[in-house]
């Protein structure tokens, strides 16, 4: 009896694989990973000189991404199935031998695999491996410490309703939006409001081959993927008595 | 001519290093690492197995710890001084050769390394491989989702005033502290205060032979390591409109 691997993959630079998820990627026999209809994939790509000969793949392709709206219980029915589907799937692979789930990032940070481990747990043995989250791999393309002192940091959806982020990013020193993409305009309104739309960079495939960083003041709003990701550095916030003291 | 190249090294578990820093580090000939006086030091222990025959060691031993106020003059006095020291000796090394240094977790993340960073950088070659970061060893020690939906998470320092860190609890949905340590019996009320004590777990050396993970309510406020870690668990937030619609 095998069971299921989730193997976080890491930002996109195979080599920032951790140890032990890059040996379970070079040793399966069968892997699946998420992808969008007609798409190779992000996670396939990453692993592309690793993979065994022979081993078998399991694309995992979403029903449906933008065709109808997110928030319509079409959308959700349709998504619970595919998760219900593969469920299923996934279980009866592992009777046989271990099957490794790859995901991009760390697993447990916003990943599509926790609606698979949910239903995965009461049917099989379940094993995630952690990675490097994405937006690590992000702000160390930009190569400033993200966060020091004694820093606030806030990781927000840019999904979220522009008067919540502008409440975040004011409360924060350390600002990560994910979820960009059409999201953008409103992000950058919101950052502006904040007082902290100048500190702030927008990082594309963050350690992978065709990275891109620039300021977000010199970025097209309208031309951002979904995958962007902004990022404010912290400033080293220090502790209060030293604050107090300084003034 | 070589470079300082620093490797994080993850949140502890030696299988969890970065493919790349991995092999920064079997291949290195000379290693630098903090630690505390007349201690092994955590990150030397971590690598441990990994070392080649012969490596020359630093241990850049900081000069105080909790002997004098952080927050006091000479505290700033004599930890600047230390990295003024540290910058010259591995600049002066990397003349001749590579000179990894050693990270716990991220470097770019809540790391001593940036002090050396911006030091090193007009002085000499400075290559920072990622890792993942400590809290991401302690949310996968717990082995449930952190963050998911449109869930916004705030990593806080403990160090903060007990009002700060109320403030930051109330308006996130996942939230990690650390420097918890003498910090814990604030941090807990501060949580209690938000609603959200219930909900928090406890992790120590995450990910580590010897991790322990409890609810929060549950620990001794009174004995707890300076870098265990707070996590409290986002529930998946849903996007605005389907919220409303389930209202």
């Amino acid at each position: 009896m095998g069971k299921v691997i989730c193997a976080g993959l890491g930002p996109g630079d195979p080599d920032l694989i951790s140890v032990r998820a890059d040996r379970a990627i070079r040793g399966a026999r069968q892997i699946a990973y998420f992808r969008k209809k007609g798409r190779p994939g992000q996670a396939r790509r990453i692993v592309a000189d690793l993979l065994a000969p022979g081993v078998v793949e399991h694309a995992m392709e979403y029903p449906v991404t933008t065709e109808i709206p997110f928030d319509s219980p079409e959308y959700n029915r349709l998504l619970s199935a595919f998760y219900d589907e593969w469920t299923e799937r996934l279980a009866a692979l592992a009777l046989a031998e271990d099957v490794v789930v790859l995901c991009e990032g760390d697993p447990l940070f916003y990943g599509s695999f926790m609606h698979l481990h949910a239903r995965l747990q009461p049917l099989v043995g379940v094993e995630v491996i952690p990675g490097i989250p994405g937006m690590t791999g992000c702000w160390n393309a930009v190569g400033q410490p993200m966060t020091w002192g004694d820093d606030a940091m806030t990781v927000l959806m840019g999904t979220l309703p522009e008067a919540d982020l502008q409440r975040h990013m004011q409360a924060a020193d350390a600002i990560v939006v994910m979820k960009t993409g059409r999201n953008l305009p409103k992000i950058t309104r919101a950052l502006a409001a904040a007082g902290r739309l100048t500190d702030a960079w927008l990082v594309e495939r963050g350690t992978m081959p065709n990275e891109r960083r620039l300021p977000l003041a010199e970025a097209d709003p309208d031309a951002c993927p979904y995958f962007a990701t902004v990022l404010v550095h912290g400033r080293g916030r220090r502790p209060l008595a030293e604050a107090e003291a300084a003034e």
